[in-house]
């Protein structure tokens, strides 16, 4: 179980990446802008750089990671990874289902996830060994359900548009054999599948602020989240393998995935 | 100016759908059913039922049609026009962004909408000749934004399998011609391009109670909602032409994507 400063200094840099976005949220500068980009990247910095003094002063001697401003100390022991805004169409539209993630990685493995949704206020929290929690101001509640074949299964998928020319064969068996598939959702896609509401998720040209955090929110709900072939992912392997990422509830369908996906 | 009475009816049946829906939300109902559509089904039912109530009650002459009970009186002077969960696969999957809608036409034509999301507590009401009103606990301010150009607009779609094989080819000149595209949403992308933040949707096999509610709310904030020929829908007409709707922000940019569609 990591130490409690860990998971209460995860919390403290999502609220304060949420102070920096949440204004900029549907603002007025948003709608001028207008496809420009420069309010979200605004907010995506602000957010960061936020996140990023709060964890090196609390913790100077672990590495930082993150999509905006790059990688400080990326092979100490412990090593932070951040994205300040994951689902950036999202946030540019106004759906309020994009987050900002802190993963945290000992020794590469991702030891805590963080998945905040400053819009709605809801938070999922995993930590190695320790049951998923979530504050639910919408409802919910953790707990990965039994679906073990894909007839039976929820699809969840960001954008049809996001594979790789080589994936998305792949991704079109799985779809084939899955009962539905709902598009759009970002990092909120993989909270859903912790609920129990969504049953499985395969994405590809994922990045390592994309997934870390991901990991132990959905294992410790119950559910497993590895690359495509079935293996848990590692920051080198991932970038390996294009960053695709599947995420199952129940991991006695994991084989049958797998199959599909390769 | 419709008739105040009809806006507060409106609003008190959105509260008493949302009553009946709210609890069902993400509820372990719900996770257990697992792709069979009965919880779904009773939301969906239950809802339309207290609406039907209390609009009859309150308007005894007026005709009422919704999706799970179909039509009462479809030949009055004013008909109701209701769908208790727009969004369904978003509800089954606890996406917070499905909708109730309630439309109002009179002779045929949609002079009231209100677009009502449960779980987020947002509001959109359209009247004919007034401001769309909003009630905003996420944020974002009532009001389309210029957008003249495909090249520079924000897309949106509910997903690419919602077309009729015959729509395709034209839905993918929109897509191509537009700066980008966001998936997923139903009625919520009408209610984001009524605050200004999405600046084209186009879709098809609409039925009558997917979109009568869309248009004073898209109307009310500044856009138009048409059919892909850009003429105003009609109920008749948008039956026989396979539910194509095209929303705009900004009716500079209608003809263009007409040209596409067509």
């Amino acid at each position: 179980m990591p130490d409690p400063a860990l998971a209460e200094a995860a919390g403290a840099a999502a609220d304060a990446a949420a102070a920096v976005i949440r204004p900029l949220f549907r603002s007025p500068l948003l709608v001028e802008a207008k496809g420009d980009a420069s309010p979200v990247t605004a907010a995506d910095r602000g957010a960061e750089r936020a996140m990023r003094a709060l964890l090196a002063a609390r913790f100077p001697a672990h590495g930082i990671v993150g999509e905006e401003y790059g990688a400080d100390r990326p092979d100490a022991e412990w090593v932070w990874v951040l994205d300040p805004i994951d689902g950036t169409r999202a946030f540019v539209t106004g759906r309020p289902l994009f987050g900002s993630l802190i993963g945290l990685l000992h020794r590469g493995r991702p030891v805590l996830g963080l998945i905040d949704q400053p819009a709605t206020g809801e938070r999922w929290l995993g930590l190695d060994g320790e049951p998923t929690r979530f504050r639910a101001p919408l409802g919910g509640r953790v707990g990965c359900r039994p679906c073990a074949r894909l007839a039976e299964a929820e699809l969840s998928c960001t954008s049809p548009d996001m594979f790789a020319p080589a994936d998305r064969p792949g991704f079109e068996r799985l779809r084939a054999a899955a009962r539905r598939v709902t598009w759009g959702g970002d990092c909120y896609g993989y909270g859903l599948l912790a609920l129990g509401l969504v049953d499985v998720i395969a994405e590809s040209t994922m990045k390592l602020w994309d997934w870390a955090a991901l990991v132990p929110v959905v294992e410790g709900a119950g559910g497993r989240l590895t690359g495509w072939d079935g293996r848990p992912l590692t920051p080198e392997r991932a970038e390996a393998e294009g960053g695709r990422v599947l995420a199952v509830g129940d991991a006695a369908m994991l084989d049958e995935a797998v199959r599909l996906l390769g």
